[in-house]
């Protein structure tokens, strides 16, 4: 048994983690740690966690990482970078949040509005999307886990600008984000009564921060400089991400490309030609539904996929990486059927 | 006190017809009429209306139309067709059905299946969009009220094109759309059990019928054939649509085109430039809110609008025709404060 | 016109003030005062109230209230009394909040864990059932509003009680609760991630702060002490409360002396006997619907209530109260037709 | 491996035990059977199931039983008697439906209002509450899983009575039901638009036919005629029931009562005296919380429980069950951790 650390665990993704992990057969807790909520057990953080033995929630310093085999850092951005300098240098880490994601620290600056802490480390990460990433996750000692955005997006468009089949000139993604992917964090507009019953679009026109991550990765894919254009829209669920993307290309030769790319890959499913996916199919899993309709426009098609941002967008991904980076079967812990309805 | 009859009263839209009527200074409600629940009190069939003194549902059959000044139809489509070819033919009439919204036969056919019943009526029609068609609507005998898909999208595009301030070979409007556009129909994917708690795609690829209506309007307003492309999806919610629309163009130049085009209107409004709206602030009114913000990447841009699809979208929109058709003042009775939260 | 000042805008109580005076033919708003976000137009506060004019929130101590007719006080217990202490004696005052319910200094001291800070203001305040202090409140000078668990128990019980119907021993009352009712407030159980999909007792045991006004009411109707026991519990909905009691006594006679006693009411609904009433179908409205059942269980009988938490439960009733303190048509602007669905 | 036949795959809970038995180490699905879908792949009926292998869905009369080491019939009532009659004597069979949950043939045609069609079959049924069943359900070949409402409420009460904790003349059992308790069945109520954002109760009074079950168990313990007041609420949710119990009896002996009774028991957990359980936290897992606190009024408490109805309220009972009537572990399969949030 593998023995596992998670930092930050007061936070959905952090819960995520909990709840894959306790069906594991081959990682068991060791250790939780959190910030505000240290002291606590895990019980009263998150009251769904009730029947799991668990340690109680400590204080990042307090932990004891002698005995760890792979370390999960669930810790907002910043503070993680702060952390994971501090640890031990030869501890295996995925880190959930956006702090290494970026190759380019002018980049991460950009994006993030801070400086990059620990430089020293981002030369070793390894970007964690993993079908895209295997090999090098395998042998990674740190693993930055991608935006569930960034994930949900690059599944659709990675396979098409690589095989050159749509236009990387007109790219659109249209995102619809249930709010669990804004974290557990007291926010007006996160309230049930702002939330419910209703839809509106965020960080609209090119300023998400996930577009950093779309820029380095679609970029390095195609060879050359790729800017999408990406709209999220916060709707009125807790889990789940439903990307519709806009591109210029042949609608069966997408379909078909992306097929071919993924007919191996265990948790990404093609649905057939024509047909289109739902969060609700997701939910709870680590799969992710990708859907391909020609429009009535010649050489336009509408790509749509599904993931649960939690699942196969944060913490499932985190397991996956975690199975490579410990030489286990990648799929260990992951048969997660979703919870429907 | 104009007398006021509405066909097709059980479902939502027939009752929120009654909503606004039922407070609006110089309309009263003589007839209601409906098919299956024919024989009910209204209380019955929307328990929300219990404290409004109504008729009980008549046969459309069994309704006396001699002393009524306007009859709302909130049929199915081809029904409606049927039933209006049987009316008093000087009867004001507004249809809220599809069922004469488009000017000719052959596009009605292939959008909607079914041949044309009732082309003797076709060509009194006026096509219902308040804000673009008043004139027209003032003296019209038939109103069609538009698909509220339709109307959304061209509060849009209308002036863009108009102004040719975008290039319409680009157009992609993405919708988020409350259920209750659905009607209240018997559906598995209307289930509370399938539909809360995450969204879907629907009718993608140039098939929803609201394209029928897109491409004869937007087609007359650029002087040439205009094809959009156009996805709706449905969110967990009962109320609203969020309308995401992708164009190339200059956000600025689109920002004034349609403030200047909207200034004056009573029911539309234009959010700050970089601002964008929410259907959670539209919910009951007969409001539309639009936000433009430019993209990251040069002269593209994306407008963001919100309407309630029962009021401004249908209902709302047929009382203000029904104003003008009546020559009262086309504001009234549709000060409905937006309900929130 | 009377104009009316509005202190604590912010927040939903004060939102829906607004929405309803904009709508009364007889009030105008002058003054809208709030805290953390004095300085801010109500578009920024409230988008949803965008196409109003109305004027900025400002500090409460930068109010003029030399023209003001009537104020509404929404904001949080505590801050109310001391606030009130300080407006000028002769304005005519409806607060809110709860700092004026309790009429003796030791039950709101119990209840509400502070002094009480006005007790020279206490004497001179009507409790704000309208149905049962019409009178007091028409002379009043300052009305406290009643809490919304509290109206819409009273609205079951007091009848039964005063009319000895039901045994006083044995009252339950069993709420089910929108989350409006928890104020616009930054907590973790309020967060749409916590709250959406299920639901949750709350204060149980007899600990919630609207036992005290219960206590108070209920033993003075009976003419000697009642105590009731009362569990609320917190829904996935924003607006509603459900109440279910469970009463000793014969059901058709509990439904005749309800049926007796509000038939000449406006506002108050007595469904046909065995039918019960749901809060989708009071919606932005001010009524209230209440329904008896017979159990199977002889001389036991259920009854089940539903009114909008924010309308009937808080800023309806206290529009209704101010017209009476105008003396005004009691129903003045209060036609909102519930929002359904 | 054993093998599994699921007749009724097409509804919730036959899509709830697939769910639970593709993870489940000992049972394999051999024979999906359907009515209206017959013909249909699952991932069709049910596109959450698309990632995992499973036999298409037939008809029930070209299923071949003969290697079948157990049946799950999830149909509806009155259709299961019929199937359950025509399948081979020597079948072990879980019955989800209420057909076989009452012993005594006139109860049953009280509660349901048809005949009973297989009295030959009732007298070997083994009634499936687990935790009180447990040894006739190891060596049943029939068992009868219990309503979703009955078992909450079983878990709250059985021992209570067993115990003479509480006065069996006075116990109020008020229920807060998600939605998928209805199935997937067409019917305006469910859906969306009407259920969403609000609460009402249903077969109120003492008619609901779950009441059937509380009476022959309750009785049955007591060992005296129980009646039980029993109130159902739908809430805008899809899984989970909260019980709320109101009884007389001392909250510190109610709660050491459930304690001792439940504290060996692997799924149901109760929580620290004073503290109540929410149905998010159980949604999706086989867990039932119960949690105790007295109220003010001296021998009065209030028991709240949450359970999934479509897990521990059905079909993770019947795992549980089968589990027993095969002889493996009872817990097999069965450790789902509840899905949060």
């Amino acid at each position: 048994m593998y023995k596992i650390a998670i930092l930050g665990a007061s936070g959905y993704t952090g819960a995520e983690l909990i709840r894959i992990i306790s069906n594991h057969p081959e990682m068991e807790i060791k250790v939780l740690a959190g910030h505000s909520k240290a002291g606590l057990t895990m019980e009263k953080v998150f009251p769904h966690l009730r029947s799991i033995k668990l340690p109680s929630l400590i204080k990042i310093e307090d932990a004891d990482f002698s005995n760890i085999d792979l370390c999960f850092c669930a810790l907002p951005h910043k503070t993680s970078q702060e952390i994971i300098k501090s640890l031990p240098s030869n501890l295996k880490i995925i880190d959930l949040s956006a702090d290494f994601r970026l190759n380019n620290a002018a980049d991460y600056e950009k994006w993030y509005g801070n400086d990059h802490q620990a430089l020293e480390i981002q030369d070793e990460v390894v970007y964690g999307l993993t079908e895209f990433y295997r090999q090098e996750i395998r042998s990674a000692r740190v693993v930055a886990g991608t935006g569930c955005n960034a994930a949900i997006g690059q599944y659709i468009l990675r396979p098409l600008i690589e095989k050159d089949t749509i236009d990387v000139e007109n790219i659109i993604l249209d995102l619809k984000c249930a709010v669990s992917g804004a974290g557990r964090s007291l926010k007006e507009n996160l309230l049930h009564s702002e939330l419910s019953e209703g839809s509106n679009s965020y960080s609209a026109g090119g300023v998400h921060r996930h577009l950093g991550e779309f820029d380095q990765e679609l970029s390095k894919v195609a060879g050359r400089a790729v800017n999408i254009q990406f709209t999220p829209h916060l709707i009125p669920a807790n889990r789940g991400i439903l990307a519709t993307a806009y591109v210029v290309g042949d609608g069966a030769v997408v379909n078909e490309t992306l097929y071919q790319r993924y007919k191996n890959e265990y948790f990404i499913h093609i649905l057939p030609f024509g047909e289109t996916p739902s969060t609700h199919h997701v939910r709870g899993s680590n799969e992710c539904h990708i859907g391909i309709v020609s429009d009535r426009i010649k050489n336009r098609c509408i790509i749509v996929a599904a993931l649960d941002n939690l699942t196969k967008g944060s913490s499932g991904q985190a397991i996956q990486n975690a199975n490579l980076m410990l030489a286990l079967d990648e799929t260990l812990g992951l048969n997660l059927v979703p919870v429907f309805p």
